[in-house]
């Protein structure tokens, strides 16, 4: 039996434990929805405030220059390039997630003439498979959806590009990134990681695994806001042949030259469109301070930590309500999140988030747990889980007010 | 001869005077240059406060409902389509300007199947002419950019879609809105505003043109903050037959279905791709109360006031001084921006800047002046006219500091 003891001396000799300063977290909140919107990070609010009230303000256009605006796609990139195993120079800001997917979609099928398929898996998140599909129509190729278990299988000498999002977004199973991306390359194609839920939750290995691309979010494990910019990472052997189809003036080799024909910018420069977020970079560099000094692999123990902690828990205090598990329980098949499953998920999430606890729901069933290391402890495990035990206990669930549907879930 | 004095008692009888104060200026600058990054509006620090250290830090992700940040992107639209001659439903907000503009014109393209040219003008901002060039090759039809005064020619029974921006970057010269949509339409074609030097800047009755697809950019006269987030405008009667190519999540009829596969939402809505820059859109809504009350003729009268006023004390006070005109004198022609020509414009601007005027430069030889009404006077007109003068007079352009080109310009 793990008790609430056992939790608070785990936190004691917790190497990250002080990380949690970092994050301003409201009282009375165990926040497991960083998988969703990350918390903030206490050095956000002073650099707004100085880029809004000073650079902006007083500095006005100048500061594109003297505030070092202009350069802030591939500062920022390069700060998260230190989290997925990449190079500062193969990695930028810019638009948003479905967005830079489009892009780079697009660019993979060019990079593959003849080649007719994207392909990807049927439980990927709703945004790519859409984006996939979109794409497929407009370049005239056909987008393939397989069951997770037949990826592999289904890498064969038609396939363009493979797509896929390293940590699912329900069950926060992993893909294994090595293997399929050899695999895919061994029959010519490229690879997209989605990396939503891997940058900042887990360490990732992109050159290790030799990836091509991959895109991925700046406001989960980032703790970059509300819609925060995107990530963008092109393996730098890919950096010369690539052709972007959305030519925007950013992503120009002479920006302010003016000249009517386009021509891609160096490097990974050329994944630019339109003038950059400024308002998102601002917040999302602040907040990536959070992972200074982070050592990943503590990052990783602790996430793993946390997530068992929670598995165990569940058998132990939940047994009794019918929850199902939809994570996998062996530690190298996880990311950092834990989902169970139960018809009235979506009432029983309400309930809890009505006592402090935020997880977030996903249809039909998914009740989602996202475990950020950097800002929860063992502690706050033990308590979601004798919150949601009263939840259950209570019958409370059932009220009017927690099966309302709300416009977000 | 006008005098200072005349200028004086023009603001003494200005009717949108008092509007200046819902900017913040730094003392000793006048600033000219709302056309590229416009001021900041006061309304917008004690926003972005509430928004990250309340909404972000205390609501988390509870504030898509509860802070109302899921309806940003229609609710800032709407409040843009009053300045732009739109219905609310008809205006969202998303993306970059080279973004939605790619989306709008695969998206014409799709509905003038058969037809094989993007028409453009040769003078058209380069993004614009880029992004077009890009989509051409995508979907296999031809961008042709043709002299400004060959459009009207240009126009025949090949051609899907004309995009043009509306007030020239440059010169800024206006095109006839409500005739070339006119003779647009008599070939069949669809028209593409760019309003990125119209929103906010001059009434515009797109409505009123009968046109088809708008874009515009947030962060010039609409003062939206540094790269703030685009707009874009689709008449109602396309709504239903609209196809953009960028098929993200947020765009889809039921996003919180997480279905399968790609079903675009009702209306503007399906111009939406992925989450929304919610940082943009916090500083963008509160920057667009500068407008409340504003009477949008009121602010096109005095904009050409002080652009009017501009060229005549360049004729009365810098005639010696090789400068050339490249904005119509004629009112109806011209936005709200007056540049000068000269082969020394760089260095001039920045012999500027350093005495506090701040305009820009646009290659090879415009000194480009935006005048934005509501924060600028018409003494300020006439102290920027006398610095330029102090600058020709003393020669100070030639110091060596001013002659080093900057990254952006």
């Amino acid at each position: 039996m793990i008790s609430r003891q056992d939790c608070l001396a785990l936190d004691a000799k917790d190497p990250l434990a002080a990380c949690r300063e970092r994050f301003a977290l409201p009282p009375g909140v165990i926040y497991l929805d960083g998988n969703s919107l990350g918390a903030m990070p206490r050095a956000v609010p002073s650099r707004m405030q100085q880029a809004i009230e000073q650079e902006w303000a007083v500095g006005l256009i100048r500061s594109w220059n003297d505030a070092d605006w202009y350069p802030a796609p591939q500062r920022v990139g390069a700060r998260i390039s230190a989290l997925i195993g990449a190079k500062p120079n193969e990695v930028i800001v810019a638009d948003s997630t479905s967005v830079n997917l489009f892009k780079l979609l697009v660019a993979a099928l060019r990079l593959r003439p003849g080649r007719k398929t994207i392909l990807g898996e049927n439980g990927n998140f709703p945004t790519d498979a859409y984006v996939a599909s979109g794409v497929a129509e407009l370049c005239g190729v056909q987008h393939r959806p397989v069951a997770p278990a037949e990826v592999m299988a289904a890498l064969n000498e038609d396939v363009a590009v493979l797509t896929l999002t390293h940590v699912n977004y329900k069950s926060g199973q992993t893909f294994d990134m090595a293997a399929i991306t050899r695999r895919a390359h061994e029959v010519g194609a490229l690879v997209i990681w989605d990396l939503a839920h891997t940058a900042g939750a887990m360490p990732c290995d992109l050159n290790g695994c030799e990836a091509d691309f991959a895109v991925g979010c700046g406001y989960k494990y980032l703790n970059g806001g509300p819609g925060a910019p995107s990530f963008a990472f092109v393996a730098e052997r890919h950096h010369e042949a690539l052709r972007q189809p959305i030519t925007g003036w950013h992503g120009h080799a002479k920006p302010f030259a003016f000249g009517q024909s386009y021509e891609p910018a160096p490097g990974i420069d050329r994944m630019l469109v339109g003038t950059a977020p400024q308002m998102g970079l601002f917040a999302l560099e602040a907040a990536l301070t959070a992972f200074d000094g982070v050592d990943l692999q503590q990052l990783r123990a602790k996430s793993l930590a946390l997530t068992s902690l929670f598995i165990r828990l569940v058998d132990q205090e939940l047994s009794e309500y019918g929850f199902g598990l939809a994570t996998p329980r062996e530690d190298g098949l996880r990311g950092s999140q834990v989902s169970l499953t139960h018809e009235q998920g979506y009432a029983i999430v309400q309930a809890l988030i009505a006592r402090g606890v935020i997880g977030d729901f996903r249809a039909p069933d998914i009740l989602r747990f996202g475990f950020a290391a950097l800002y929860l402890s063992h502690a706050d495990v033990w308590d979601a889980i004798a919150l949601l035990k009263d939840v259950m206990s209570s019958g409370d669930w059932q009220k009017p007010e927690f099966m309302a549907k709300k416009a977000v879930t």
